[in-house]
């Protein structure tokens, strides 16, 4: 067992929060030299929700905790969450389900709960039967590790083919308490709106019931994870975790609860929406990061098929990675949706450039400037249909040799 | 003007048609040392209808050709066709129209034919205005060099980032008369079902009239064009064209004719669906020609959704590209369609190999000779949904980082 290569979070700027202790180690499943299993415990009293991918071939572990998910549970007792990388326990029929059932009466036995209190996350191969005894035999190792500084271990052991660790971590001040916010997600391939091979856990102190903290997830993931895309696949294990200590209440009047609230969703969406970005600034083979607005829409959905639409085409991500502005594909990401448009409405803009309007090219380009503002990481594509007032935004990376070459080459 | 590099048909097998002539030269608008204008004139008595593209952002020459399609040609007059490469003469607008009309014109008193006689197709980059007046300069070489032996030249000058021209040719005996049906198409990148960026022309002497063809054609090219996709991505463009010369008519009774016209359709579909494989086979950096048929769905709008969600996923077709019988990313492309299936029922085959049933894995495969089987050039894909009786086929090539180099470079 190699329980070696810890990083420590002091030095980071992870902050910690009381009632959350994290341990990792590698579990000699499918990687070598590198944690690949996290196990995450949060004190009595705390709650979590979660939000899933919409898959119809959920794996094993999102069937597991999407039961436990509608559940209350049990808040004298700790909540357990397990995470491994490597493989997805996805597409394993009842073997899938006796790996969760095992991991799970070990787990609770350990901490004192009930199963219900217990859930897990698995990311990597699909259809392999999961080695769940050996995962089992590092659970006393991983209890005895167990601390508040484990942060950054946790954010590396959830990784398959990323590049590297997205944390977040935050601290806000609401009616003059601090509160803090931290997490960490994975997702390189499989990226696409509804959580495609993601997975993101973030965990509070601010005090909130389960079913409110589950309204503000739903919500915050739509604004979040559910607008970008790196691949247009949808992964069958994706899945967003939300947890609170409930360490630090705020005992204040119904007026400012809500104000409270409010101000805690916008903490939450914001952290949502930096994980996000950086999962696709970190998508396999990435070199740039588009953002795709569509703005004057007569609808949001209008909107929203036309942004993934053209997030989603290979001409134009291979267009982007090639630096060329070609928004000739952008018409034809925008004509492949068969929604009826006034062609002579829309304008094109890349980095700011207006390159079409009045259904045709615009001439009078800075041809130098427009090339140079294409080298940069950023690249912004807008479609102003003028035709409403509806917008959407999603986020998605271009399309390199190197994406090709990672995806070739995972499982061998 | 580069008038050289010509081909023969002599020597090829190209069946040629009476009343049907070519000529091709180059433009001097977009590609040096090559042709990539092509007319085609039909004689009087011919009949052409075609079959477009289902973007909303049809180019200029799509929008001119839809709406004589729709009209009876003079049937007294010749049938005109002009192809260009390398500028799809789409979204440019007023100037786009314009072009057209002003080409028409000038076709028009050339060949002594109404503008509803004359139809064009174009293929290559959107947005850049099509330079009409250096096409029309060529109108009197074309007419001086027009041949019954330049189907393969014609077959050449269509092709854009094309490796090669793909042909189809044959003659077929209905009620002991010989007919000939030659055709040729174009495609690459763009090619999803409703036709992305492709181009096909069919021509024969088989007599049928306008409405028979048309209804033949929108039916072939639903088995044979609308069933292939390289890149998910459709383009602005897509059109086929079917033309006869009527110059063979058949003296039949209503009996003998009903079964004559289904024996043409037979000819007609055979030919189609050979010049989709080949348009696949030739996608942008393509190695592999992959068959996915799903069988046994409840409906065939099930199967077709299923069949292009693999088809279209970057994951499976990376994952061919890599020789890796990865079924994992097949089932994570069905569960993305989010059509509720059993599960258990679910069989996935990869060169007639069972790679999983009754929702897992099996485990007795042997990996070498599955491995070398995935060496092959064609890779077969099945998926047994168990549910029902209907199913659907589609064909896609796999996705290389050839594919990704080409479309990064196209414009530049």
């Amino acid at each position: 067992m190699n329980k070696s290569n810890k990083r420590s979070d002091q030095g980071s700027k992870y902050y910690t929060l009381a009632g959350l202790k994290i341990s990792t180690c590698c579990s000699g499943t499918k990687y070598e030299n590198r944690d690949d299993l996290s196990l995450i415990v949060l004190d009595p009293g705390s709650n979590i929700c979660a939000c899933f991918t919409a898959s119809t071939m959920p794996s094993a572990p999102v069937i597991w905790s999407k039961e436990n998910n509608k559940k209350a549970q049990n808040l004298k007792q700790k909540i357990v969450l397990l995470i491994n990388a490597g493989n997805a326990n996805a597409f394993t029929g009842e073997d899938g389900l006796l790996a969760c059932e095992e991991k799970a009466s070990s787990l609770s036995s350990i901490f004192k709960c009930e199963r219900k209190n217990i859930f897990f996350a698995s990311t990597g191969v699909i259809g392999e039967k999961l080695p769940h005894k050996k995962i089992i035999q590092h659970f006393s190792y991983l209890q005895k590790n167990l601390s508040s500084y484990n942060f950054t271990n946790a954010s590396y052991s959830i990784l398959t083919t990323d590049l590297k660790p997205k944390i977040y971590t935050s601290k806000f001040k609401i009616l003059n308490k601090i509160f803090t916010l931290s997490g960490f997600a994975k997702g390189s391939g499989m990226i696409h709106p509804n959580m495609a091979t993601m997975l993101a856990f973030l965990f509070t102190d601010f005090a909130i019931d389960k079913e409110t903290l589950s309204v503000f997830t739903q919500k915050a993931v739509r604004q979040s994870f559910n607008r970008i895309s790196v691949d247009g696949d949808m992964s069958t294990s994706d899945t967003v975790f939300v947890g609170t200590t409930n360490k630090i209440p705020l005992k204040i009047t119904k007026d400012q609860k809500a104000k409270a609230l409010k101000a805690f969703y916008a903490e939450l969406k914001k952290a949502m929406i930096d994980l996000a970005k950086k999962i696709v600034l970190d998508g396999e083979g990435a070199k740039k990061f588009i953002e795709i607005t569509v703005t004057n829409a007569k609808t949001a959905t209008i909107a929203k098929k036309i942004c993934f639409s053209i997030a989603n085409s290979l001409l134009v991500k291979t267009a982007i990675a090639g630096e060329d502005a070609n928004w000739g594909r952008i018409i034809m990401a925008i004509g492949k949706t068969k929604i009826n448009l006034k062609i002579e409405n829309i304008k094109i803009y890349i980095q700011n450039f207006l390159l079409c309007e009045n259904g045709k090219a615009i001439n009078a380009i800075d041809d130098t400037k427009l090339s140079l503002a294409l080298k940069r990481k950023t690249v912004n594509i807008k479609v102003d249909l003028g035709e409403g007032v509806r917008d959407f935004t999603v986020w998605t990376s271009d399309l390199t040799e190197d994406y090709v070459r990672i995806n070739a080459d995972y499982r061998s």
